[in-house]
């Protein structure tokens, strides 16, 4: 059955030459995870990459540190859930996000001690937390990470992670936060080489990426509990697309965002809801963030998934 | 005089907010390092991006870690130069560069150790030695980084910060290696919300990027010293396409590589001298890096440049 012309897209275009690795590493977690008797939710975040070239030099992109997706994942380990995270390269990255994408180098925030280097006064109280909460979650391995920089890429990894926990039916998740590019240049128009200049303007047709969210609700995960993402610089469109997206799709919540208000509102759009969840000024200042606020109203959502699939068996 | 309408750009086009503190950052470096007798260069990192909408979703971006401009920064410094490094956000930096895209989080690098957080022994020794050369060039005051995100905000800090070192004359070195756009969406033409997926193929169409570095040669910095790149991947373009550039700008040197060996192999294209600069594997296995040769070769350039200048007053 095809959808979209996604089959044909796995076939058209290359794998990433270590599928197999993910797929094994994932099998491996998976299993690690169900003897554990925890959940496992897959957290995808970052923004994806359109090469211009083969031999690639420019590539258009899309706007994402991260942010939300590594928050996000620190707060499902924080509730229980093992996480595989699904990220951008070079984007932030669960618990290193406090320091990676600062203008302060970290080696500002150390100090030579006679034999030792030492993290100074100043930052130690902070870093020491987070530093206990990444040892616990290395040693109680519960954090895949897996990178990817195209599009292309990330729709391999999506595909084979997806269908490998779609196995665990209710308790796996899908956070799907990261930003997608909407086009691409399909393989046969690509051309080698750096486009090179001095020859006028530049002409880009751009072709629609197929819509995997419609195959992997409906094939790849039909019983996971999905979650996906829209962003819109448009407050005119944001709440009318989310709805749009839900029911085109029909997994279980849309949650939409602003572009310049995503750290303060977002919107949880649901086949019988409409949720704005919102930090207060105080809430901002002291710190917190709205991903847990999030995390922790999806995993009462996830609960009840649970529980009315269990009820209907 | 209006060459390739760049003057028109930088009329058209709305500077940085922070322009003003960059203009004056760059002043007071550039009086202490005179003060001190010593030389500065600009160095220019990374890649610059081409924002698709003016509320900033999409973006056409160049390939470029900062690994060529972050590498020289600390080898000019180490020969007595102060740099005003100008790099990509999120790129590489000196000094921090030799932990930031590494794979390996630099929490893996730390330990708790009582009430101290410390760096462990398999980092220390490498670390120690990198953590001594940056706080010696933070003490001695020899490094200004100034950060941009798109091209438009790269020309205007280009622009600035090359007409204030350019009263230093042939004192003042330009080492342009950032991978510059060349080609750009005007203001006008420029849509103001998130393009709208679900409409078939996206059609840009970008427009040449004015050529800075002929005004840079020949108005902003004409008694500078100049070195340009040229990243190609067509091994049968790079030559020619470097010494096109030298003719066409008139400056002192451009330096070629391919974007597959160019951490191997660069080739120096000057008026009167074509040399290929090479890594042997030895050296490459000793982890010595090819900027150490580049940076060495051009001090040497620059003070040919300077002894003729005061030969010729």
């Amino acid at each position: 059955m095809e959808i979209d012309g996604e089959d044909d897209y796995f076939v058209k275009n290359t794998p990433p030459k270590n599928i197999n690795e993910v797929e094994r590493k994932t099998k491996e977690f998976m299993k690690y995870q169900q003897e554990k008797g925890r959940r496992i939710v897959l957290v995808t975040s970052g923004g994806t990459t359109v090469p211009l070239e083969n031999q690639t030099v420019r590539f258009v992109d899309n706007f994402s540190a991260g942010t939300r997706g590594s928050a996000s994942a620190e707060y499902f380990i924080e509730n229980g859930y093992a996480v595989i995270f699904l990220y951008r390269q070079h984007s932030l990255r669960p618990y290193s996000r406090h320091y990676s994408h600062s203008k302060n180098c970290f080696l500002d925030m150390l100090d030579i001690d006679k034999d030792n280097i030492i993290v100074n006064d100043k930052y130690k109280e902070s870093m020491k937390s987070i530093l206990e909460r990444y040892k616990k979650t290395k040693a109680e391995n519960l954090l895949l990470e897996i990178d990817f920089f195209t599009v292309k890429d990330y729709f391999f990894y999506l595909n084979k992670i997806t269908k490998i926990l779609a196995t665990m039916e209710e308790k796996s998740m899908y956070y799907l936060a990261a930003a997608v590019s909407d086009f691409f240049i399909p393989p046969e128009r690509m051309v080698e080489h750096k486009i090179q200049s001095g020859e006028g303007a530049l002409k880009l047709s751009l072709d629609q990426v197929p819509k995997f969210l419609k195959p992997l609700v409906s094939e790849w995960a039909p019983k996971g509990f999905i979650v996906s993402f829209k962003l819109e610089t448009d407050p005119a469109l944001l709440i009318s697309k989310a709805r749009k997206a839900l029911k085109r799709y029909g997994h279980q919540i849309v949650i939409g965002n602003m572009l310049l208000t995503r750290k303060k509102v977002v919107h949880f759009i649901t086949n019988d809801e409409e949720r704005k969840i919102e930090m207060t000024e105080e809430e901002l200042n002291n710190g917190i963030e709205i991903e847990t606020k999030i995390i922790s109203e999806l995993i009462k959502k996830h609960d009840q998934w649970i529980n009315q699939s269990e009820a209907n068996n």
